[in-house]
Formats: C-alpha cells, structure tokens, sequence
C-alpha cells in the first residue's frame, strides 16, 4: 500500500524523538499534562526567535484553527478567504456561526490580493494554499495584512517548510498577523497531534483566554516531551524536508512528460490534472493498484488529483502506475 | 511537595503501559493516527460489555462533555444541573449558548429528582457528585432518566470507579442515557488525555457525526496504544482502586477525630469542613507546607476543601499537618 493521500511525511520523525519516547517515565503520566505546556513553547520560541508569549499550541492545527476562528472571527461581517482552499474553513464558519465570503482565486490558481480590501471581519488563507500548492509572495501577503489593520489575518503556514517564505517576519510591523503551523507535515509527527501559531502578545493572549475558560488540559504529556526533540534537531529537520523538495522537483519533470499540468507547487504535494484522462479515472485506477491519492468531486478541482510527496521508491511507483493508466488511456 | 488538588491516581499506570510505551513504533507517529480510535474503542466496548459503537473517545472527559453538550444539548428550554458541581458544565453552557438552570443540592448535598421532572432541554449530573464525593442510588438515576424520555441525560461518572455503582445497566432500558468516564483518575493517565462515553448507538453516532464534521483526528497515537493496556489490566486497575478506597475510608476517621465534617465520599477525595477553622485558612496554612489542596470561595462551598486521596504516607503527612493547624487555631 502507498498511502499518498494526506500529505504526511514519508520519513520518521528526528531521531531523539525515539530515545526520548523510549525513556519517558511513565509515572509522570498519571498526573495532568503542563497546561501551558511551557517547555514545547520556549523551544518553538526559540527556535523562531520570538518571545514565549507570541506562541499558542494546540491539539494539532485544526484545534489552533478552531480556536482563532472562535476567538476572532465574531463580528457581523464576513470573513473572507479563496474558494478553493483548505477544506475545514467553511466548517468552522458554520459552527461558530461567523458569516463567511469566499474570493475566487484567478485562472492560474493564485490570491488576488484586490478581493481581500473588502469591508470584512477576519481573512484567513493557507500559504502554500492547499490543494494546490501554489505560494504566494512575501509582498501578497504583507499587501493582504497591511489592508486590514482593523481584523485579524490567519496565514496558514501547514506547508511552508517545503520550499515557501514565512510570514513571520511582518510579524513586527502588524499586529493584526497570526500565523499557524503543524508538526503533521514538515516534522513528521501527525500521530502527536501538534499544531502552533506565532503573533502579537495580545493576540496570543485572547487565543489562551478562550481556549482555557472552557478546557485547561488539551496536549498530552508525551507530546509536549518529545515535540520539544522535533524542533530542536534543525539538522533532520532541514534534511528531510530538503529531500521532500527534490523528490517534488524530480516528479514534476516526469508528471511534465506524462502530460500531467499542475500548478508549481511548493508544499508537500502537487495537484496534478492529466490531458486526456479524467481525474477520477486516475484516482480509482490508483486505487485499485493499492496507491492512494486525494480526490474531490468539487467545482473547479473535480479533474485534478492530489498526490503527497513520499518517498523516491514511493513516487517512482506512483508514476510507473501512472504512466500505465495514462499509456493505456 | 504532596499535590493533593486535581483528584489525580496516586499510583502509577498499569506495568505494561511502560513496556507498551518503551517499545513503541516511533516511525509510526509520523502518520496520523487512527480517527476512529478503533483498538482503544473495541476494548473499552469489550470490558464494558458493549457494542463498539455504542462507545465514543475523546481527549479527556472534557472534550467528550463538550462534544455531547454540543451535540445533544440545543433545544431552547434550559438544560438543568446541580448549583453545586463539576464548575465546566456552565461554562460549556455559555460557550455554545445553551440556556441552563441550576437545582439545589438539598441540606445533605443530595440531589433531589423532583427537581429534575420540570421541562428541560437536557440534564448533567455526576455520579458521585463533585466536589462532595456522594453517590446518588442507581434508583435515582434510574428515576431522572426515566422521567426525561424526550431528552438526553447524561451521568458524568468521572469517579465511579472509586466504591461507585455505575448506571450503565440502565443502558439497555433507557435510549436517553449517556455515560461520561475518564481515564484520568482510576485508569492514573490523565497525563494522556483520553474520556469516553457509553450510550444508545444513536446517541453515539450524533456525537460522532458532529465530531467528524470539524476535526478528524484529535486521539494522539500513544495514547490510542497505551489506553488500551490500562483497560486491559483489569487486576491492576481492581488493586490500585482498591488501595485507594482503603485509604479513603481510613482518613475519614482521622478527620473525624481532629473534627471535620464532610458528606461521605465515595470518590477519590473528600470534601471536608472543620467545626472551628475556617477552610480558606486551612487551605492557605497546608499550602504554607508545600501541601496543596482544592478551594473554592465560591457561595455553598467556601468553608470546604475537597481533598484528593493520595498514598498513604502522603494522608499521613497531611493528616500531620492538619493536626497542627487545628489545635493551634
């Protein structure tokens, strides 16, 4: 089985990571997890150079999601953000009752920063947006914040150790910027359940006073131990990512001449649409070969596939099969 | 430092939880885990001598109460739980809007179940209450479910396991009746943040639907694998239980004598007053010794602590100290 459908990483998490999970001491379990979980958000502001206190950790980055949706998104205006875009934004809108507006992204697939100057009540996007991968500039972004000092600006970060430029940096010219990561991709943990966001104080502080008025202990106690190993070892961290980026690159020359079309991914995957074979065809077909892809019968990415980067031996596989499924088309 | 003040186990987890951990596969964390908690479901569903799908796990006993309030808790006539209880209930109330009425704990804090045959939305109890530690008879449980067919009931049995008698054979008489547990106090995990529910398969499948519909993935992997082994180990979980009652029922009589009243606990604490000392000096004073208590200024409880039973040397340290506070008063 080649499971290539939710963009987790193909190689295991740093190597202390094991050490430091085989050594833990289990009697700690039997007491409440740190409900600040302060060693995890000293390494993660460390590690970003900002101050403990711009730093918010959740059950994996929905739950950060969820919660800056919940704590900023409450006014009577919309929220805006692109009409193809992660899949969780509208429900999150739904649940919490926020009115929402989505701007669609133009013909080749990017943000126009012009839709995001509408009287709004919050902006969220991904960067590199999901399913497609496409980055957009430091410029974008900064243009997109910069318009709307008066509501907060979600840059959602889940891909951008794959090759993208992090927002983080605005960070001291706008305090109306924060911006959320996981440790599902990049760092190789999606079984730990980590997720963060970086902003302004105040901003970090309104995120903890709701998250805590209603529920004190989220992250377990082995997670905060050893998500603390996954920052610090920068060296793995740089290493398998660097790797991700060349397999990426390597496939999209191959995808090229198999007569695949995508948008110039800078994540972890690439949303792939062949020529003449249906997306759907491709997915079912991988399917029925035990290769597994992400597919959405949805307007506007109903003929296209996304397809996590794996392995070189995983991704050499995938186009084989490929190239078998598109050949006999 | 003796932390007498979240009711955690004094005990460490089952032995097979440190094998289990020690010789976990870390490769594995890089994947997400396993939204349907499958293995930890089928052996709750197993001990408990129910379908799988009549069991629901969440990240502590307070995402599963979230879930359920949620869920199951929307009409528009006022849910109805004790004035004096679990403090989370009306905060999740105001959270998502839910009207709530409180009903007095009569003079011996019991509940009274006539106080729960008035139109409602809903009903929360927990069973034994907190913070007083007393059981409710399965008779009046059985009478608050019965007179409720039109609403869901649900009984938080976070401390049952200490001396309680459960209401889930009520369970196959009553469709509207949901059971909260926890593993974070007999089970000596509330460091790996796991709760479910026992009800109705209908009941099971609403929290599941609304859960599903905006976060997939919350049970971390460790603690999906050691779960199961402290359900497992039922011999272990009899014994460290066992220890616990003992201590329970031997500390009343020592604060018997140094006069404190308190309702009689069935749960891993006591909730207790003295005849002369004032509470919030007691608690102040045990601090002042590195022993640390629950106090609540709070109307109807201000001159209580609630205890939690730690290891026997730990009760007597505390018992010492009490000693002390209380004659020198």
């Amino acid at each position: 089985m080649i499971k290539l459908n939710t963009n987790e990483c193909p190689y295991p998490p740093a190597p202390g990571v094991a050490r430091l999970a085989a050594g833990m001491d289990c009697n700690a379990i039997r007491l409440y997890p740190d409900s600040n979980t302060a060693s995890l958000t000293c390494a993660l502001a460390d590690y970003y150079h900002v101050k403990k206190e711009q730093v918010f950790v959740g059950v994996g980055s929905d739950d950060v999601l969820s919660m800056a949706f919940l704590t900023f998104f409450n006014g009577s205006l919309p929220i805006l953000f692109p009409d193809v875009t992660y899949s969780f934004y509208d429900v999150w809108a739904k649940l919490y009752r926020i009115p929402y507006k989505t701007c669609p992204l133009d013909e080749s697939w990017h943000i126009n920063p012009n839709d995001y100057k509408q009287p709004n009540g919050g902006i969220i996007f991904p960067n590199p947006n999901a399913p497609t991968g496409l980055l957009e500039s430091l410029d974008t972004v900064e243009e997109i914040v910069k318009a709307n000092p008066g509501v907060v600006v979600i840059v959602d970060e889940a891909y951008i150790d794959f090759g993208g430029v992090s927002a983080l940096p605005l960070l001291e010219k706008y305090d109306n910027l924060l911006i959320v990561q996981t440790f599902s991709k990049s760092r190789a943990m999606a079984g730990m359940r980590i997720g963060f966001c970086i902003g302004n104080e105040r901003l970090i502080q309104y995120l903890k006073d709701v998250k805590f008025s209603f529920n004190s202990y989220t992250i377990n106690m082995p997670s905060q131990v050893i998500g603390v190993e996954a920052v610090r070892d920068e060296a793995y961290f740089k290493e398998i990512t660097g790797k991700i980026i060349a397999t990426r690159e390597r496939i999209k020359n191959v995808l090229r001449d198999l007569k695949f079309t995508f948008p110039d991914s800078c994540a972890n995957f690439i949303f792939a649409s062949h020529e003449a074979v249906p997306a759907k065809e491709i997915f079912t077909k991988l399917r029925e070969r035990d290769i597994y892809v992400r597919y959405w019968d949805k307007p506007r990415i109903s003929n296209s596939v996304r397809i996590t980067i794996g392995t070189d031996a995983q991704m050499d596989a995938l186009t084989d099969a490929l190239r078998e499924i598109c050949n006999n088309a």
